[in-house]
């Protein structure tokens, strides 16, 4: 696979495959952008393609896209490990195959294609080497309700308990509200709403779901 | 203030100041976009105005512009509160008052702007809200030897050791290896490395303090 795009300025592409173990400079200030870039691009990817889904899945989506061994992959694909620059330590222990150097690399060649050619052709860039494996991602996941029962039987948790608190407005515009409650082994409560019960109930579920899988620090 | 932008699309505006609690659909899917984006831009003016600082010192002047409280403040100085749309519940316990409410909206709010004008307005806006923000940073911060000394005091720790490891190259580009160990309370060691034995010390330094204070999860 080659990248399509060509640089003008050949000299950030190669500093973009300039490891520090080569001394400065080196990508690594290019990969603070291009991490951001990408997760911007790839946000936008999901946002189009995952109508349905909610903040949560997006963003754990984003993150099977966009990690370590992911970006690896890609630099694998594009070769990018023959044209990486290397100290002579960590050419002689193999640093162009490792997972960590190559993906900072992919990072750095995001963010020199933006440097050289501006948003829309990194955008390109990117949603090219991207579209395989976006249009591969699950389209509609299954309900929130459902992917949550199945995380709490397969820790061994006890199923959740659906509460109607109560409801607000018009009949033809009705809200509900509804708490979700896992009590063990640790007592988790989510409030939902929606148009319907039903609604409100995935929501509910949806918020519970994401405090179990999102890391802490969300 | 007022936001730079005047909407084509003045619904995607009214979705993106549209919180949870009034319903779907709501704000929340933009938010992720919008977050995404913010990250992208001022990452982008970050390595524009401090082009000496690493990767890490970048991400930390980041993290001290994009974070719940600096964007609900944003957000109050665009008087959002007064246009969100809340839930019956939210509005009688004073959510427009609330950070993170109002840090969503704005997030939301950016990328409403990218989805109604492109890229370059969402970062013409951005960049003119974050301006001042960004030019009030400390232009050239402190060496890192230097701030890896004043962290370890801080917290009562013993001063760092830095070892010369070894050079490599011809004199007239020589490179040198230097290690950086602290001792106590707990081990850290990093090889840094660079055209002189002080940019190296610097190198290492940076990366110990890397270490000491970027979340786990970095």
């Amino acid at each position: 696979m080659e990248l399509a795009y060509h640089f003008r300025d050949a000299s950030l592409a190669a500093l973009a495959l300039t490891h520090r173990s080569a001394g400065k400079p080196n990508n690594e200030r290019m990969e603070f952008l291009g991490d951001a870039l990408l997760g911007a691009i790839v946000a936008e990817m999901l946002y189009e393609t995952h109508p349905k889904a909610t903040e949560g899945e997006m963003s754990r989506l984003r993150s099977q896209l966009v990690n370590g061994q992911a970006l690896a992959g890609l630099a694998r694909e594009l070769e990018l490990g023959d044209r990486l620059k290397l100290g002579s330590g960590e050419l002689k222990s193999g640093g162009f195959r490792r997972d960590s150097i190559l993906a900072d690399a992919f990072e750095a060649l995001v963010a020199a294609v933006y440097l050289d050619g501006g948003f829309d052709a990194c955008r390109d860039t990117v949603r090219t080497l991207f579209a395989d494996r976006v249009a591969a991602l699950p389209r509609s996941s299954k309900d929130a309700k459902t992917r949550l029962q199945e995380w709490l039987q397969a820790h061994g948790w006890p199923l959740p308990q659906y509460e109607l608190v109560g409801t607000e407005g018009e009949d033809h515009a009705r809200i509900f509200d509804v708490n979700c409650v896992v009590n063990e082994p640790m007592v988790i409560t989510a409030a939902g709403r929606g148009s319907s019960r039903r609604l409100a109930e995935q929501d509910a579920a949806e918020l519970v779901l994401n405090r179990l899988l999102e890391p802490l620090d969300g």
